[in-house]
């Protein structure tokens, strides 16, 4: 059963995912399958030849044609709809709802129109057989006389669906194929999230994000898991149960619920300029959480003990599955890094490319998506390849790109991520209604509210507690309970819990899922705002002196690795930073010189032309982190009147100016918030700065 | 055979065109296939249905999903090394080989590699076995063992390639399904070029350009038709024919071989700054003629005489064809126009929208893209429909987005254009080795050749000789050569090609196709600079007094159009135009009030204040064309200081003004050519200019 359902996803996949490569063909081959179809064939009945071929007929082909356009136009249409109404609610200032929990209710409602609403007539001449074989292969060979048609397995379909054909017409037409999920819509919502990622405030607090992200994702995962297996156990006891529900079921149902989604809550954090640290710390744990929940699922999934009970404890499995969580993260981590690398130093070396934005804007586009195909043709996981992509590009990648260039590669996949995140919402909603499985058990459903509950209660709390002992800009628990309340569940799970409907305990996963998904972005979305005001959290608020000391939390691993980048992974990969040779140690002269860009030198004689004042208290260039803060302060007062080019070879000046490019929107709203008090800006360029970044960054 | 063709192309359609519907499932029941296995099938040898379930393991499937991934990478590879060569190519200013040459030279050399280098191992446990079926349905439903698998057609493969199995493997596996390019790569190329018509050239040569456009593709279908059928009769007669080629088919290679690529002559035309005249001439028959071979191609399949022999000649059919293709192309363009307008019309009343440029583009792309779909739902062409969907929008919607909406949407469309572009031409040369029923007749091909020349000559010299008897400006006898010159075949001419090469007519057509594309885009596109400097077409050159009288050849129906679309449809659709209550008579004043957006009020009651002396010469509202060239040239030279918002009532000055607006780039060098004596300009921010469009406008 598990090999069938896999080879069916696996199927539709190879069919649906848009790339259109007729790479079936070849696995028909490859697969070498035996079609027995002689003996076990049973058909009632036999028509002529002619009459087949008259019921194939061309038109009937192309009414389906034109009924697959108006079923695809309906989702455009809903689209369309969904922005209109988001228009209005942001014209009004309505905050209450957000695009995507729009985007479900709209879909909620053409579900409902669907299910109840549109009944096809019953087509009389509809006599439906069927040949019995004994077994589903990929791919069936049919000779038609003398001739061969290939057909491609399309998916199971359930015993009564073969009954009740008519009404589910319409109801199967709308369903998408699970892995377009994962394989069209998902990578640039991730990869936007991390082409966004890039900012002063996620790298301060990198090591409690990482925290949060790993640790607490993984006690989440075991929490959850553990809390549901009680509840399948009461459910088992009072006969509540209608199929299999092993604890790797549970663990899995943990893993995919603890994929928190970083779009309603942020969006209204980015409308109500919500405290910079907060945001970074909820921005970069979904991001990274989602990667972690992708793996760890698949990990759990990749659990097989050996034997006849493949459901008990067996520790070599257990390690195995570790090893699997740990191999394709790193892989996948690996790959996604070395895609980012690689387009920042074609990027780097081809400076001329920079006279055409096009251009330009293509092989970024091309080489993010590469990381995805790469990733997946190694057997790592796309997604979480294109995510760490994406914050490479950001990072390196991004700042050798002529400012043309960065609008756009910002602009599409901004669209994209916005079409892609709207279409999987409003696909949600109406999967309520659509799908046909459902399994809607009250306990479990209840269960799986409170283990949500607790898991993320679990996931914040202990671990805040844990990390404020080494932060010395400790988390409030103001910003704890806004984290707890702020884990949405959003795109991730859904694609993760849709994946696989084929057993009755995933059936029940994914009715469940589709709840909490629903109750957590309609209610914690929306309660948002009354939510920050009651934790009395603002953003330019009473903790304005609070905010200066953020610098000295950033953990000493972080330290260490920063001063690696700018010293010698900036210099090398972007145009930005100190000349090889004045880092280097000298013995590597020649190779310094080599690799540095003749650019790097101009920036330095420009500097020492311009800025000397900030090349006297160079040198020092392994400077510890945290105690320049006064200095800093100063400094980055000065940053605001720096051109763009301008190389600070101090370190940790260069920190705050090197954050501070690239990424200027987010930066600028990072400024206002941790430099409160700072007048030296002056106001009327960031207000209107302010009001572009709000139209911006709305999804 | 016909009828399972379609079919097959249909069902590849279905499942491979990146929407993932589960149509085909929802066809199987519409369908009602009558499948028989029972009493034809005979399989060899039977295996157990352990043994089964083995082959078809989750690794295997794993496998080819890695592998599919690799595959498409290749691709994406091969444009990326695309672009770097390109801009390679642009930096040395290397005019002799444009970006859609080079792509196909990469593809020719993949495509060897595959063919020729890489031999898959022989698996020696491959064998194949294949159960008759007398029929070869979309779907096959399979009962293995109480379960139901669904199958869907897949296509049908020659008896060869059963028997040579390993040989083909990666040649298919590179084999995209041909649907693919009609139905995701040429809507965004096509509406690119829509999108980009919009210039004032266009219009006033719009006359002329019909004329290329439909009657010079019929006539030259019509020619080359002809031409081919003597050929194949030649063919006949010496035995050089393996099969069947009838005047349809030599109708249909005149047809697909009559769409003239706007893409490769028309960037070095950009480059070089060629006559705008001469552009616009080109560039309009060019996106227009694809749409009238795409209809034409179409009406031409659908010629079906009644009776038995169904290649002869009758009256009814012809006619029918000929309604066929007048109703398809005036649907789809209504179509397509009507989902402009809508677009236009929500973006003129949500004015509110414009603070939101990502919500505007997203609406945008939607509304576009809704048109491709609606106009394959009703039936009709969407290609077509996508075109003059990009005309309205650029003509209406684009003047009423923000600033930053307008240059999103340019960038993104340009963006989806040049990947679209390059991967049908690196496929293009990737074709001529991996496609396996290719046939190469000597005797078609040259003839081929001969026929397109003659078409092309026929098309163009005595449709200019014609149309000079109308024009005041005269297409002189080397923009006629040139034009002979550049009728390059491309994108569409390929795509048509390949949609269907099922029958041995169809294979012949295919293989001689990728030829005269082939040769067409490497020495005809190659040749463009020798040729320009060859003609003595010069951008500021011997005839720049010739230019200035341009505005008189305008048509009277375009000045009866022009007119109209100023005083009513300007209004009523955009922000730009006079008031209604100023264009309509009295008696529809309350009409012209509420049809008439405040704006236009606000920007006739600022133009009264600071442009009274525009307003002097207003009143003569339906000012006939021709005689006010003076006072426009002098008008002319006033726009250029004029801000974006006021309107000019006189509608004349207006045509100049507003045809200014909106496509900012194509009117400078609009500008540049037409008035190249106009001295009011400065310099300066021209040759920016100037080098910003070159740089957008290279694909």
């Amino acid at each position: 059963m598990s090999c069938a359902n896999t080879l069916l996803a696996w199927s539709r996949d190879v069919t649906r995912s848009g790339r259109g490569m007729n790479a079936a063909v070849s696995i028909w081959r490859r697969l070498s399958l035996f079609v027995l179809v002689s003996s076990l064939c049973s058909c009632p009945c036999r028509a002529e030849d002619s009459a087949m071929e008259n019921i194939v007929t061309e038109k009937k082909a192309e009414e389906s044609h034109r009924q697959d356009s108006a079923d695809l136009l309906v989702f455009i249409l809903l689209l369309t709809l969904t922005i209109l109404t988001i228009w209005l609610f942001k014209h009004r200032r309505f905050r209450f709802l957000h695009e995507t929990g729009l985007a479900m209710i709209y879909g909620l409602l053409v579900g409902v129109v669907l299910r109840y609403a549109i009944h096809v007539p019953s087509d009389m001449n509809n006599v439906t057989l069927s040949c019995n074989v004994n077994a589903s292969p990929a791919t069936l060979l049919v000779n038609v006389s003398g001739k061969f048609y290939e057909y491609t397995l399309k998916g199971e379909i359930s015993a009564n669906d073969v009954d009740d054909i008519q009404d589910n017409e319409m109801l199967r037409k709308v369903t998408f194929d699970p892995e377009v999920f994962f394989n069209i819509l998902l990578p640039p919502i991730i990869f936007h999230a991390g082409y966004s990622l890039k900012q002063r405030h996620f790298f301060r607090n990198l090591g409690s994000i990482l925290a949060y992200a790993f640790v607490g994702t993984v006690v989440s995962c075991f929490i959850i898991g553990l809390f549901m297996y009680g509840c399948v156990m009461l459910m088992k006891q009072i006969g509540h149960m209608g199929g299999d529900f092993f604890f790797t079921d549970c663990l899995f149902f943990g893993a995919i619920v603890s994929a928190t989604d970083p779009v309603t809550v942020l969006a209204i954090f980015n409308e109500l300029q919500v405290d910079a640290d907060l945001y970074a710390l909820l921005f970069g744990e979904s991001v990274l959480n989602d990667a972690v929940a992708v793996v760890l699922s698949s990990s759990i999934v990749a659990y097989q003990p050996e034997g006849d009970n493949t459901h008990t404890f067996e520790a070599m499995a257990m390690l195995k599955s570790f090893g699997i969580f740990l191999g394709v993260f790193s892989g996948s981590f690996a790959l996604g890094v070395a895609t980012g690398v690689v387009t920042a130093l074609i990027s780097f070396n081809f400076t001329k490319l920079r006279d055409f934005p096009l251009l330009e804007t293509a092989l970024f586009f091309l080489m993010s998506w590469s990381t995805f195909l790469l990733a997946e043709a190694c057997g790592f996981t796309g997604v979480v390849a294109v995510l760490f992509c994406g914050m490479t590009q950001a990072h390196y990648t991004f700042n050798n790109l002529s400012p043309e260039s960065q609008d756009r590669t910002k602009q599409l996949f901004e669209l994209l991520n916005f079409l892609a995140e709207n279409f999987i919402f409003s696909y949600m909603g109406l999967t309520l209604f659509t799908f046909h499985n459902h399994v809607f058990n009250p306990i479990f459903i209840v269960g799986a509210f409170l283990a949500v509950f607790l898991g993320r209660a679990v996931n914040i709390y202990p671990l805040s507690f844990l990390l404020n002992l080494g932060r010395r800009n400790k988390i409030s628990s103001n910003f704890q309970h806004m984290m707890m309340f702020a884990g949405l569940r959003g795109a991730m799970t859904f694609a993760l819990s849709i994946r696989d409907t084929a057993t009755y305990a995933r059936q029940m996963m994914f009715s469940t899922t589709l709840l909490v998904v629903f109750f957590t972005v309609w209610i914690c979305g929306g309660g948002t705002t009354q939510m920050l005001s009651c934790q009395k959290i603002r953003s330019i608020g009473p903790d304005g002196v609070e905010r200066r000391s953020t610098k000295h939390e950033s953990a000493w691993f972080f330290r260490i690795w920063y001063n690696f980048d700018h010293n010698y992974l900036k210099p090398i990969l972007t145009h930005s930073g100190p000349p090889l040779n004045a880092t280097l140690p000298a013995c590597c002269g020649p190779l310094a010189r080599c690799l540095t860009s003749p650019q790097a030198y101009e920036n330095e004689e420009q500097l020492k032309d311009s800025d000397s004042d900030l090349i006297l208290n160079d040198g020092d260039i392994t400077l510890s982190y945290g105690d320049v803060t006064v200095s800093t302060d100063a400094a980055g007062a000065h940053t605001s009147g720096t051109p763009v080019g301008g190389v600070a070879v101090n370190s940790d000046e260069a920190l705050d100016r090197e954050l501070a490019f690239g990424d200027h929107e987010l930066v600028i709203r990072g400024t206002r918030l941790v430099l409160p008090m700072d007048d030296s800006e002056p106001p009327l360029p960031l207000d209107s700065h302010r009001h572009r970044h709000k139209n911006e960054t709305m999804s």
